[in-house]
């Protein structure tokens, strides 16, 4: 039997670094630090294919490598941002590489917030991690998309589900009065040049006041309006891609306990939950 | 600022589900039982923009009635493999709803094993879980990828990595003796009806057989040479796809406490991790 | 053989509940909620060896009821803190079960933030766990634990470690700048009755301000000054437990790449993690 | 205000370790190899407070020390039971520091079962973690603890729950064939030297066979009667802990659908789950 490799891609995942910005005029430990943590996975195709084939690796540099220079550009770049910092191991590895055709770089940021006034002390803050993802054919701009995941929002009132289609499988009320809590994810992407960071900034607001100031007649309906915030919030952005899982709030039952429960108690469930996402792209 | 909803898809994800095969001619818990647990996830793709647009959920089916659904199919259903019970629900939601235009569905099954020879014990057997996801656009047959995860498989010899690619990020030291682990994935595209059980079987066979049988010269390599022995020893596939995150066990450095190790002793790590996949179809 | 059961012990596990708190005297949709999310685990013991031994269920308080017990309590009790909220439970199942002998609660809470000024808007807070443990025994008081899990903090400088045990199987280098991180998880002993939101706020805000307000010479001494400052924060507490497993930040080694690397770019791991646990307690 | 430590322990957690065990006579690459995975934690107490009270480190063997002694022991230590490696590790420590008073080890081992007759292809087994803590004081016999976690097992008839208490808070109805499944932890104190891989074989076995040859009136006379099994298997062994969470398989309802559901088709939920726990000891 006759074969061929029709896809390949290989790199390394899961490279955590931290870096320690240090302003190098001050005295040693009298600084004002900047704290920065990512994680990195990059990825390679191109000219690889006699590896699969023939075991020949002389094209192919090890993931081990991929690695360490991750750490070393985490040296030379000052990491302000995690879509510019992918948009320089892109470079870096085209540049490099006559045989890499297109590299792809995922990038996941932990925020460190400040302790007090602290110049050395910092607080994991979990409530959001921004994610990029830049990816770069060699010839072509690198492509970019900044996002967010694990933004958990809830609204515990202003939001109903109601007149959704009926069958014999519904058994789904209508209500004008639920808990919507879901944890977002979005990813947005840029068309032109921006401030990644100020640009997520931006986004972020806007989504999150849109998010507190309508009455929701469906996730979908949030979504979409969510997207339009982000969209008129930053005009260097083209398109949004927003998902929702629901984190489910079911209305505890408390009939056979004597007792009313007008929208007060619920029961927490991880799965199964609904899951919508939408693309909202710019009109040219 | 105009914009539209470019994608958008919903559904349920993460129903689990198990159900107890019962020959019912035989008399009560003297059967001889068999027990299979699946975790679907189900998404529609289809007419559903007036949601996102203008609140209007008439078009909805929602994702609680899907759930409702997919316990009723497993009921109807004799659940003899998940590839087959995704053809049935993508089936189902096709016909049921004619403003649907795609369903996929998701499944992972997790696999029970017979306990002894006991008509109705059973224990986890976790070593590997089938996966499967059936796709199916309005008026096209059902496209249906078999696959599995979690297969965590290694060499303790007879695998090296040599002569690839050298420059001044490269500390990996060439070897031709190291341990190769890996948690592996694989997702196969069916051409043609086959008996999914057995095609199953059969390629996991010849996968495992090839991953014995060779001495690697990379991952690579053993990916191509696993995705033939698929190949072959299923013609109803025409494509496969297989991943192989290295599970890196480092040889424990030795040299400070005065022993040698001779690859007996190794460092396992969970990141970062090597990644390689490849995409192997057939010759047509 | 004969044997007996010396031991035993049962209840629900992972009875996720949220709650808003609506003040119901404003008009509906108008009013200023507050939002709480708890876990809970109720463990009870008592006369229930006739279960193990002669399979007699009639002493048994399902575990289903009991998970029916803690939402009906979450809809009788203010929810005001975890503390109150496992006294209540404790009290409860000691109340109307004669046969149990001991009940014990342990809660974590879900902290959500107000989103904006909004009445009815929330994110969730991640950055800390509040914890607590509420054990009764038939005939006493109960004891009331307070803590947290998942704060983690870091210093990037003024931290070291130095002049520690060596011999022959230490590889580890003096330094007096590095990176302490730690996920850290505390929980405190109270000997008296408290205000324990007000307690918990102070404990945190004086544990926080100790971590950075000192030259660290080990995770050891920074436990028991952080210790020390919540014992000065809250008289109401007789001990304090303090566990701060190393999130380790490992110097990455720049010297095969012509780089220095003054303390600037890490290797973030997971494991294997130093881990250091310590009681103090107020001197009578 | 003054306070003191009342207790303080340290270590390493998550030491990961695999060792190939090959045969040295053989020739290169023809050996039959065995591959054993174990994860290690070591934790020391001792003569440690002044590293917390006057940040003096002399006595502390660095939990970086504590993992290098691992690997070595494991280099010089056959690895053939990991209750005989925990001993190694304690006689280490107390050995070769005075001024440890305490060790504790807790063992974790990956499974892997050879592939086919490969002499070094190995496929890892998931379906039961074997487990050991060994703790030993100056002074004393190490106490050895074997065990197990995540064996997932379960009964799909021959196990009901009825004439539980009832109360105003119960809504479970009495059931005399339901799902019962759960994934079981147990550990068993030695009392006298053993064969700790054979006498882990048996009790496993004895357990098992008594899980499939019983009905069960609940999980508290299944523990029972699995305990007992295990103390008959065994003579070595004082008492055994066994642990079951429900994994609850929930009767879907079906009545909204108009279809008839007799014990086959269930919901399958992670949380909230049962939680049953006891000690049986071998009558003296």
């Amino acid at each position: 039997m006759a074969s061929h490799v029709t896809h390949n891609a290989y790199g390394k995942h899961g490279v955590r670094i931290s870096k320690v910005r240090r302003p190098r005029t001050a005295p040693p430990n009298k600084e004002r630090h900047e704290f920065v943590e990512v994680t990195a996975d990059v990825e390679l195709q191109g000219d690889f294919e006699a590896a699969f084939t023939q075991g020949d690796n002389r094209q192919v540099v090890a993931t081990d490598t991929c690695k360490n220079t991750l750490y070393v550009l985490a040296k030379d770049h000052p990491l302000d941002s995690i879509e510019s910092f992918g948009i320089a191991v892109c470079a870096h590895f085209l540049g490099r590489y006559d045989h890499v055709a297109q590299v792809e770089v995922r990038l996941v940021e932990q925020l460190w917030d400040r302790l007090g006034g602290s110049d050395h002390c910092f607080t994991a803050a979990q409530k959001m991690r921004p994610t990029a993802v830049v990816t770069q054919h060699r010839g072509a701009d690198p492509m970019v998309v900044g996002g967010l995941d694990r933004l958990t929002i809830a609204k515990t009132t202003e939001s109903g589900f109601e007149d959704f289609h009926r069958d014999e499988f519904r058994t789904l009320a209508d209500t004008s009065d639920r808990v919507l809590a879901t944890e977002m994810t979005a990813s947005w992407k840029y068309a032109a040049a921006a401030g990644f960071g100020s640009a997520r900034a931006a986004i972020v607001k806007a989504m999150l006041k849109r998010f507190t100031d309508h009455y929701s007649r469906s996730v979908q309906e949030t979504i979409n309006l969510m997207a339009e915030a982000a969209l008129d919030a930053c005009p260097a952005v083209a398109e949004i891609t927003i998902t929702m899982p629901n984190k489910h709030h079911i209305l505890a039952n408390m009939a056979p306990f004597d007792r009313e429960n007008e929208n007060e108690v619920f029961v927490v469930t991880d799965e199964p939950f609904g899951y919508i996402t939408a693309t909202i792209a710019r009109d040219k």
